[in-house]
């Protein structure tokens, strides 16, 4: 049933906020956005991990998607327990305890025009 | 067989109709697609809800896709039951009686050259 | 085994050749590719369909990938039976009598910059 | 369970490191990216062969990803047993150990703005 569509364990092995921005509009900020859909009946309690090159993991950071509703999760907002650093790869994982479907965005405008990409992440 | 390949159910977690264009060709307006392929032999009839941040889903949009044709629906075309407001975070499920394959476009073109992402959405 | 990942039934739902580019460069004008790689250790033969909004499906376009080889086909380069229309969506299928990995990107230089997008293409 | 999300078997079939680019920093020079995600509690090690259209593939190329680490490997990096050849197609296989994700990124700035794409490989 399309209610419960999704699955409860997502990667992404790209993460990187690009270190600046061309452009005052903060939509235009270079960002990158975990997108989770919930189209089932039950809140979803959402953990995501971060995982980098040089050093142990950061997280669980929490957050919460009601019933039948989406969240674009802007990276650059994560502040607890740590921001995420620019200009430094990652990668993340992103356990639910309810079905959901995640989907990966890069806005880069460090040049003067934007440049976009996405794909639906992985799910194990 | 290919005449069947696909799935009946679909989500795409990533929405979002830039809220501005550079340029005067309507194929390149900002803009987001849902492309279906029908490679089957009968008429595919979907069903199609968006989901929000902080409201109730909207639809079910009604389309079909004739046997052995593909749809590409641009989300700014979609008006009954109601528009797709632009530069709102949103979501989609995509249901069809029979199996279709889904793909999600968006281009961008806020800034004065367009920006493209494209991904294969999730089958569930 | 890696020699034989892949699989036989592809489609790519999303199709567009842009109707011009920006720039001379042969590799810079605007066009899509099928990527294919064959890394098992028979040839692959490929089928191709290409399918449209409001005509019947082109083909079988014929195309061949040797063992342990990829094969990134433009689609603007397929002539027989017919070419490709620009400026027209259409969506493909893509079959091979031994498993064989797809990849769908366009590239669209209408404007100043060139924009890209891809996916892994869905294999049913 | 998260920290054994993947699979040990991965496929790009798109890959071209564009012959030029434009703008002095490294993070802007035209690249592609095999992003890799070991969120297990074993060290990944992995073997990637590059395959090409006219030639036997390249490889196997050695990399080591610890536990709980991700690493964006550049494939212009990449130079034992070869470097990887500018403007000339070619995919990839990933075999790792323990289970990975894997996802491929391209940074195109050819021209005056940089484009990018980005799909989670194939996993068979």
């Amino acid at each position: 049933m399309a209610n419960s569509i999704g699955s409860r364990h997502w990667a992404i092995a790209e993460g990187y906020l690009p270190g600046w921005s061309t452009g005052e509009d903060p939509a235009l900020q270079s960002h990158e956005t975990c997108c989770v859909l919930n189209a089932g009946d039950a809140p979803a309690n959402l953990a995501i991990t971060l995982y980098f090159e040089d050093r142990d993991p950061a997280g669980p950071y929490r957050a919460r998607v009601e019933p039948r509703r989406t969240l674009h999760l802007r990276f650059d907002a994560l502040t607890d327990p740590e921001p995420v650093p620019r200009a430094t790869p990652y990668a993340s994982t992103i356990e639910s305890d309810v079905p959901i479907v995640v989907q990966h965005t890069r806005l880069d405008s460090r040049q003067a025009a934007n440049a976009l990409m996405t794909t639906i992440a992985y799910s194990g």
